[in-house]
Formats: structure tokens, sequence, C-alpha cells
């Protein structure tokens, strides 16, 4: 694979004198065209070989463009607050808003590479990781964001003559170190684990351009090309309309096209339906359980807090099924330092400007506490489908995007807990009218509610489809039959004590 | 101070369940009315004796009220990114947005407090630690917040009884550690410190109410009712107009009234006046020095990142005075990984909630890095006192609460460097009109600028007045002559090379 950028490109000065003026202009002028349309992220990875001018040429694209719009981002060891979340966290935190350029150096993909190198992980763990870190980009730029990769490169022996070189230059010497050294020294290991990473995770939206990094002017050219190339293509379909969708997608979206005749069946037959309403608590009873559920689940929040056992919860439901009074029936087993709750309403503008999983990164906590999301990330696939906030394409995606982005919380070791509460239609009326009845209530529903409700059938449809593709394993649906305001609580506490149980025997 | 939270106070069951009802659901609707208004955030601090019950109130509040809109937050030791930042940083953090409650046990009063008492701090530090803490509670509530704090207390006796209660009870063993009893036998110098704290630090805004800890029944209404009140005052306040300020700032405000004459001289003789402006670099000498200054600044830098100083460069200035052009020539001197520029343009919804120096806290990097403000906190002073969207009363206070800042920032060891680039009014026009005639620099000059320029002499005010109050010994500012751009970005590069190279000998 690298021997396509180990041929001795170059590019001469007056060639270069001649490009650069233009090409400087060129790609402040797309800057400017990316700031003012606001609609995309750019985001650009340099990654390669020590001394193939990774460092170089990002302080020059800062140089050549307006720094004031462009993060540049390396990454050393974790920190404590990065090590308590997931991996991608990290990086997630530090995703361009719409309109504007990150760098990233290394960044998702050293740690995968470097720990294969060194053989700490076996070649299987290596291909997982590269999926994810695949599905992660392929997340991104199915939102519309451009990412441009470049792989830097150097043979063998113009690295090591680089580092010599770096050597008696007193300037440089502090850039040659023994790990740089020794780094060189496995720099077949090192290559081949690269070229693995490259042909996992080039992607039709995301793909690498390896460049030869021996020559400068080369190089340099090279990258801001590509670079403007990107960016303009970008533009151009963002001002075409819709953000690009995958072709598998579009193949997906045609075929679920015509089948109508499944969806009434669909429609007629569905998880919710299968839920007996009828199941009851008794008062005396609810207040024996309750009791019993509170200290039960405080000694085992205790023991997680220990453990750095973080939970998360996800509260999903017909309006007025009841989410809040189990959420608080939740945050009475707990001391207030242990949870957070999060009301999920609608984004603010800093969440528009970025991928709608974004707001969710942003609230992992640190390790040893819950969760709480009153509603949740499948907005995407319940009120955003059914109020056509969404396309089809973009809510067919969402079901893959929330798995993935499920299993890395899980993978993480977090507890994740799903539940949706489920009350009938008339049990709805029934709430709806006692709160317009009762002063106290009345801001609990607005107009909104009674329009959902005229979308019964549509909710009804899109949960089932919710269950059907993101009930997994690691991370399944507990249906909560809500008629009972005791029953569901109950049920809420319960289930969520043997979860916590289950995952502190792990 | 203490004697009369140790009389034994208690409310009787019947009391207790006469009143409770109507209180959570008062507590209720304030809370609802102060979501729905959503002008400023409420910040409940509980500090106080061990077992005096502070977790329990926090607990039965969360239960009372609607745990969505309530933030709890308790603090241990600092993280690496933490640590990293000012003191106050990870508090500026968790500040709850304007309709919002957050719950802060202990938090800042912490480490004041039990550093005294084991005397790993002397008196003075103590007291001027606690300046801060008033200090930060004053920017808060100058801004409308409404402050509330509770002090827990516990006779020496009834803790004792208390802690061996808990031992006996196998559900509350575990809250009685060794800890605990060390701090028992340090009762009296932590009441003596918490005696300074209050005193020092009940502000007529920030009032501390000592609360009775024994009786839970007394203790919990006499917290809710407290806090209903408060809340409520804080809502007719709001209703009522403008924030409260402090009486101070009102007589300073009447005082600067009437001294028009004053003001006039002030137009006439002003610090930016005196500047040279006729100075200049030649294209040669300005090419050997910016080569000269960069390597000097690479090296600083380089130097500065291993030890973990932090460096942050304000830049402010007429608008088309170069501020952009310098900062270009400021990055070009270093990795593009060292650095990042904050533009400050128009706040976004999230920091619009929050106090205005939220969005600066939000921005200090890491430790060993250089934050770049195109723009800043400045704003308050200038833009927004001479477009009046700041009252005279918000921008005077503006000075205090920036240099408190700014000594928050200095304390904690970062380099901060402050630009004011002057240019004449008639080389001002001269750069519009360049701008508006070429067609790649069209998008840098907007009807604002245009308008601003009008303001010229109430801008030559302000930033006079700025100079004055806020070039302080530890942050001083550097005024830059900017006719010349050779010249303006060599002096910026050789202000910002010196002190690093100052701070660095420290």
């Amino acid at each position: 694979m690298f021997e396509a950028a180990e041929v001795g490109r170059k590019l001469s000065k007056s060639d270069y004198k001649a490009q650069v003026p233009q090409l400087r202009s060129e790609l402040l002028a797309v800057q400017q065209e990316l700031l003012q349309a606001a609609s995309f992220p750019v985001i650009v990875l340099f990654a390669g070989v020590d001394t193939a001018g990774k460092g170089e040429t990002v302080n020059l694209l800062n140089e050549w463009m307006d720094p004031r719009w462009i993060t540049t981002r390396g990454y050393t060891e974790p920190s404590s607050d990065e090590r308590e979340r997931p991996r991608l966290w990290r990086y997630w935190r530090d995703l361009p808003a719409h309109g504007s350029i990150a760098i990233f150096l290394s960044a998702w993909y050293s740690s995968p590479i470097l720990d294969r190198v060194a053989r700490r992980t076996t070649t299987a763990v290596f291909d997982s990781l590269l999926d994810q870190v695949a599905a992660f980009e392929r997340t991104l730029t199915d939102d519309g964001a451009v990412i441009v990769k470049f792989w830097m490169h150097l043979s063998k022996n113009a690295q090591k003559e680089r580092l010599k070189e770096f050597e008696k230059d007193p300037l440089q010497r502090w850039r040659v170190t023994k790990e740089q050294w020794k780094h060189w020294e496995m720099f077949d290991k090192f290559v081949s684990a690269a070229d693995r990473a490259i042909r996992r995770t080039s992607t039709d939206a995301a793909q690498w351009h390896i460049v030869e990094g021996e020559d400068e002017r080369y190089r340099t050219v090279a990258v801001a090309t590509e670079l403007r190339n990107a960016i303009r293509r970008g533009l151009e379909r963002a001002s075409s309309g819709r953000p690009e969708r995958s072709p598998a997608v579009e193949r997906k979206a045609a075929a679920d096209g015509p089948v109508k005749a499944i969806r009434r069946v669909e429609r007629e037959f569905n998880v919710l339906d299968n839920l007996d309403l009828s199941q009851k608590v008794s008062n005396d009873a609810f207040e024996k359980q309750l009791a019993e559920q509170h200290s039960r689940l405080n000694l085992l929040q205790r023991r997680a807090a220990k453990r750095g056992v973080s939970t998360i919860l996800v509260f999903e439901g017909w309006d007025a099924a009841g989410k809040g009074g189990a959420i608080r029936r939740v945050t009475g087993s707990f001391d207030a330092r242990d949870y957070q709750v999060i009301p999920i309403a609608a984004p603010t503008d800093e969440e528009r400007a970025h991928h709608y999983l974004w707001r969710f990164w942003r609230h992992l906590s640190r390790a040893g506490r819950l969760t709480i999301f009153d509603r949740s990330w499948y907005g995407r696939v319940l009120v955003e489908r059914v109020e056509r906030f969404a396309t089809e394409a973009e809510y067919v995606r969402g079901y893959g995007e929330i798995n993935h982005f499920e299993e890395q919380l899980v993978n993480h070791g977090i507890l994740l807990v799903k539940f949706w509460i489920h009350i009938s239609k008339a049990e709805q009326l029934r709430r709806f009218k006692d709160r317009s009845g009762t002063s106290y209530k009345q801001w609990k529903i607005t107009d909104d509610d009674w329009r959902n409700r005229k979308r019964w059938e549509d909710y009804t449809v899109a949960v089932n489809d919710m269950v059907e593709r993101t009930s997994t394993k690691i991370a399944p649906w507990t249906l909560v039959e809500g008629n009972d305001k005791n029953f569901a609580r109950i049920r809420v506490l319960r289930t969520l004590a043997e979860r916590l149980d289950d995952r502190l025997k792990k």
C-alpha cells in the first residue's frame, strides 16, 4: 500500500511559488464560505510515520487559513476525567460545530495502532477497534460532516535520515527522543498495523489520503489541495440540499417503501398490545414494596459507587404515562449527590450545531454515578420520525447509530436500563382531563400533548420498530404496564435493582 | 454565634404533618415559576457539622421538588483536569442556568475551612480565601442569582450521640468512618473556623442561615421555608425589572452622574492620544525581526509547556486595527497543538443563560497551553457600555469583576497579556475603504463597523476608563501603536516574548 508513497515525489521551488498564492487564497475563501453556510463541520485527521511532517503541515494550514475557526488537537494519555468515560468521549467533546474546522493529530487512531504494534492487543481486538472507529466516522459523515484523513508516509530509510538530520540541528534536536528511535526500530510492525488500519477504515465518505512526506513542498501542496477540494465538495453537497446518504441506507429506504400492507399489520399486532394493563398494586402493598426497593437500591448504589460502576437510565413513554413520577421514585432511593436527571427538550443552539448524539455524549457522568434521561436519544426514532423532523433515511440510520452508541456505553462498563412506560389511549385521555381540571397540574399539559395524541397510531408503529431494532442483549427495553401508577413504579424500581445486582456480580 | 443553634428546637409530628403538604406544593409552585421566568439561577449551598443532616435535607428537597431542574453536586479531591485550572473553575462549570436550581454541598467553603482547621493555612490566607469566595458570590448575586446558604449545626455532644447512634444502626453504620471521629475531636477548631467563615461571607445578598440540625422535622421545615421565601423574593425582584444592585454601586453610579465636564476633559486628554502612531518598521527589518521573535517564542513556549505554565492573550482594538493579522503572527510562532484561538462574537443561548463571565471560564485550557481571545470579557466595558447593552451600574461593577477574574488567573500561575491595538480615525477610514474595494476582503467589513465608527468618541472614553481601571500590576495593558502593521506585529510579539521570559524566571 505504501509503495506508491516511497517514489520520491517532489515539487520544485518555482512550481511551489507559482501555486501557493492561489491555493492559499482559495483555502481562505472556502473557509469563509464554510463559516457563512454553517451547515456542516470539517474534520481533518493527520496520522502517519513520525517526522513525516504531520506537525509542520498542520501549523502551515493554521497559518494559511484563519486560525480563529480552526481547533487543533493532539492527545496524550487520557486524564482521569477522560478515563472515566468511554474511549471516544474526549473526541466527541472536541468535535467542531457546523461551520468550523477541527484538525486532529492521530487522535482515535493512536491507541488502536500503537497497542497493536506493541502486541498489547490481538488482531481480533484491533479489528473491532477499527470497526468502531469506522462506525464513529460514518455517524458523523452521514450527518453531513466532511472528514479528510491524511496518512503522512516516509520510507524506513528516509525516516532514519530525517531523524539523524534533526539530531544534528540544534533547533530540532529536542524532537528526537529515545522513544522516536524505538518507534523507528518497529517501523515494519508499525507499517503493517497502519496498512490494516487504513484498509479497514477507508470508507467512501471518509477516505484516507496517503501523502509522501519526504518533500515539504510536495506534501504541503498535496494536503492543501485535497483539503480545499473536500471542503468544496461539502459546500456543493450542502447547497444542493440534504446531506449525502450512504448507498446502503438508500437501498434500505427504497425497500422499506412499498410494504404498506406490512405496516398495517404491524399497527395491529405490536409489542405494546401484548402488555397486560390491568395489573395493579394496592396502596398498602405499594408502600411496603417501595420501602423495600428503596433500601435495596440504596445499598446496591453504594457498592456501585465504590466500584465506579455508572448507571444510565432512559425513560420514554406516552405523554402523561407517568415518567416524572417514576423518576422521582427512583431518585428517592439515592443520595442526591449520586444522580443527575437530564430532561431532554428542544436542543440549545450549541447542540443544534452538532450531531444529534453530541448532546448525550456531553452529559456522560464521572464513574460511579447515575444519569437519568427523561426522554433521550430515542427522540430520533420517535418524535422526529413521526413529526417528520428526520427523513426516513435519517431515522433508519438512527437505529444503528443508537445501537453503536449504547454498545460503547456498555463496553465501558456502564449499566444501561431503558424503560418504555405504556398506558392505554383511554387512560391517557383520563389523565389529560384530570390535569386540565387541576390548577397546579395545568402546566403539565400543553397543546403538543393533544397533538401527539392524534398521532397515537404512528407512534405505536414507531415504538414497535424501536423495540424491535434497539432491544439488544446488552441493552434491552423494559416495557412497563403503566395504567396503574403503583404497579409501574414498583416494576421500574425492581427492574433497576435486578439489573444493578446482576451488573455488580460481574 | 452557634449558641442560638444549640437550644434544642423541635417541631412536633402533628405540626410537621400540618405544615408539610402546603410547603411542598408551594416549593413546587415557586420552582415552576422560576422555570417559566427563566431569568435567574438559584444556588443553594449546604455546609456545616457532619451528621447535622445536610445530605438528608438535600435528598428531601430533591424529593419535594422536581428533580429534573435541580442539580446536586458534592465535591471530592479535584481531578487532574480541575487541578490545571483556577480553584473556582469547577464550580463555575456547575453553575445552574437561568431558571434552574443547583444544590452545592460544602463546595467552595470546603477546602478553605478544612485547610484552616488542619492548620495548613494561616489566618491571613484563610481570610483572603474567604474574601475570594465572597467576591465570587457577589459577582453572581449582582447578576441576579439567588444564593441561599445553610449552615447545619449540632452541638459537640449532640454530634457524638448522633455518631454513636449511627454506629449501632446496621443501615447507617457505613456512614461513620474514622475520619468522622477525627473530625469530631477537632470540633472546637472546626466551629471556630466556621464562625470566622460565616462572619466574613455573610453579605446582604448571600446570607448564611444557621439551622439547628438535631431535630429532623424542624431542620427540614426551616430549610424548605427559607428556600421558598428566597425564590419568591427573587421572582418578585425579577418581575419588577432589573436585578438588585449593591448599594455601593448605586452610590458610585449616582456620583458618576453629574461630572459631565470631567468627561469632556477625558475625551480630550486620554491614554490613546499619547501614542505615537508614526512609528514604523520597514519590510526588511520586519522579516528579520519576525523570524527572530518566532524562534524565541517557540523556545519559550516549549519551556512553558514543560512547566505547565499557561498563557492567556487578550486582543482588543478598533475595528480594522489589525487584531486578526497580529494573532496570525502570534500563532505562527507556535505548534498548533499548543494554542487555541477563541473568537468572541454574540453569545450562544447557553452562554446567555449564565453570568457573562461564564463563557470565558469555560474556555480556560489545560496547563501549558496558550489561549488567544480575539475580543474578550472587556466587551462588558466597551461595546456593552457604549451601546448601552449594560447599564451604568453593570459596567462599573464590571471593572471589579474583571479584576477579580484576572487575579484568579494570575494567582493560579497563568500569564495574562492584554493588547489594545490603536489606530487613528483616518487610518481606520483608509482601511475600511480598502476592504470595501477588494472583493476577497469584503466579508471583513460590515454595517456594524461603520456604526461603531460613529461612536469613536464614546469608545475613546470607554477605552481610557478601561485602561485606568484594569491595567493592574499583575495584568497590565499594552497599548500598541497600530497605524503601521509591521510595527504593531513586532511590538505584540516582542511584548509577549518578554512577558513569557519574565514569567518563566519565576
